[in-house]
């Protein structure tokens, strides 16, 4: 089906996702309170019986763990507690929980990372999320955090000398070309609609879909973010090594990160557009500051957060050799660019209520 | 919960189970036939409807393909063939395949040989197929084939030199110890209790289980069958070893394999002890004969077959460093021991339906 998939870094050793995931984790627990009132307000429960007693919850690029476990959690008890207090005579749910990611994802130290004791059934389901992946109506509540930022390709124009949304002088997008921005938030809107119409299919009438999107904040381009002054400085590095012969020009040339993070009135616009699913909330504020400025001190961690996220797709593009050179000079360039991060903003995230219609 | 795990030897290598597992493939080849008859005959479709699309298949001891794929795909079509003709005018099934094994298994070389189109959605599930894996009622069809021999773990009496069932002179069960022999059908027996039991739950009413067992052949015991060959060619390499003082004595002594074929009558009484299934049908004569006698030349594949499923025990048990020296002496030994097969008898493979009750 074409789509490309870079998945975090595998296994639990020191450039492991596992090991260097501390910001999605801290977006995951503010969400907690969000995704309680959510479930408390919204999701309908439909055809549980003495019989039926199965709730299945889904997280969409679940990764490696233990976020994905932390976030899963939080739905559980949050459903337990809206259904004892719902159903006092029902028997008590049993939960099935699915993680997904693509094929390519270290389920291995996903399963491993679980909980030997646990309230819930586990599986792992394998395959982009831009595709189905569930039987018609077999999930209770969906999940997805900080995830639908990664697109399923690049948008063929940004790598097309012809075209004015050629990404010449970057491999990110950075926003200061409105082509190449254009050309991002088309594919972004294409992904999201198949996002949203596999998900669509998947989640029960009266079920939930609970999306977590990192996004720009107002007025703002991707380059005047934090997560922009990342993809600047390994963008340095690159030009240094091209620069040094080390990597070939033609070779950088060619190579843009498949990301894209939304104003908020792009992803509400598109959100908006699904005749499937109600949005019951959009809501900007979900604060999760790991302390500003950036410090000193800070630089590792954020430095290793980055490589874990996008060490397989400069492996994929330039080999295996080049990665630790790369991530060693962005490293190095970070501890001495951290006045790059003083007039920047950190991206918004974006928690977003939807509901499948009936 | 205590249960030992030796997965089948990961990835797509050569000395892999996905490359070494010949005979396991054949007799779920050989089993189509009796597959199709079983869903045929027996499968009952409750509370399917326009709503409600969802077949769940689950095998029990995947490992990581492709003899998974080919026994699911042969339940798929059969179920696709008997609901076409009993409900025409129904939406088609959606089908959803669990595939459950250890959670040291290699799921990651499972989810990378599921083929790319599939006609139904596929999911891992990491477990001991001794315990719970899936919420109640919520499988149509379970499989599982040659995998319950192996035991949840040796029955204690074996290691214990005060015991007369202590089984110091072999590695396994070779059948010639009434003690031994008595003490592993017990825990083969606690084993398969804990197995009905688990999937009695997880089965909906009128659903089916269907076990392929690998068992002893009338009036025989282990060694005097193919299987039990090979574990005594694997011991005269391991006491030599012993011997030559490459492995200590002691370490040698501690080591039996937790695998049991159980006779024919013995796998009857406990699945005929089961409350929840009835036993629609156990046959002995599923025949699967990669030819005879064994000749020169099928013994690379037969050597390394027996590698794939037994390497990670060795691994364990005596360390990495001697793996490859053992299964190089098990070649050369097995090449030169050819007339050990002469009288010996294949085993039997044990094709049972069962069917849960209302």
């Amino acid at each position: 089906m074409g789509t490309q998939s870079y998945p975090m870094s595998g296994g639990d050793g020191l450039n492991s996702y596992a090991q260097n995931s501390g910001y999605q984790r801290l977006v995951v627990e503010y969400a907690k309170p969000m995704v309680k009132k959510a479930i408390e307000d919204e999701l309908e429960f439909t055809n549980f019986s003495e019989n039926s007693t199965t709730f299945a919850i889904a997280d969409f690029g679940c990764s490696v763990g233990s976020n994905t476990l932390i976030a899963t959690q939080n739905i559980i008890e949050a459903v337990k507690e809206k259904y004892q207090s719902k159903h006092p005579d029902h028997p008590p749910l049993d939960f099935q929980v699915f993680f997904s990611d693509h094929v390519n994802n270290d389920f291995n130290t996903l399963f491993r990372n679980l909980p030997p004791s646990r309230e819930f059934f586990a599986a792992g389901v394998p395959g982009s999320f831009h595709n189905r992946l569930f039987p018609k109506a077999s999930l209770h509540v969906g999940h997805s955090s900080y995830a639908v930022h990664w697109l399923s390709k690049l948008p063929e124009e940004i790598l097309d000398p012809n075209s004015p949304a050629y990404n010449k002088d970057s491999i990110h997008c950075t926003g200061f070309s409105k082509e190449v921005a254009k050309a991002f938030l088309e594919q972004f809107h294409i992904d999201m609609e198949s996002f949203l119409n596999a998900r669509a299919q998947e989640v029960v009438s009266g079920g939930l879909f609970l999306l977590t999107v990192a996004g720009l904040p107002e007025g703002t381009v991707c380059s005047q973010t934090y997560h922009g002054v990342n993809h600047d400085v390994l963008d340095y590095c690159l030009k240094d090594m091209a620069e040094e012969g080390i990597i070939s020009k033609e070779k950088l040339e060619a190579f843009n990160i498949p990301i894209y993070f939304p104003p908020f009135e792009d992803l509400e616009a598109v959100l908006k557009r699904s005749t499937y699913f109600s949005m019951e909330k959009i809501d900007p504020s979900l604060a999760a500051d790991m302390g500003t400025p950036i410090t000193p001190d800070m630089v590792p961690s954020l430095a290793s957060g980055f490589r874990a996220i996008s060490e397989e797709l400069i492996r994929h593009h330039f080999g295996d050799e080049i990665v630790d050179s790369v991530f060693e000079r962005f490293l190095k360039k970070i501890s001495e660019s951290l006045h790059l991060f003083d007039d920047k903003h950190r991206p918004i995230n974006i928690f977003v209520v939807l509901k499948r219609k009936n």
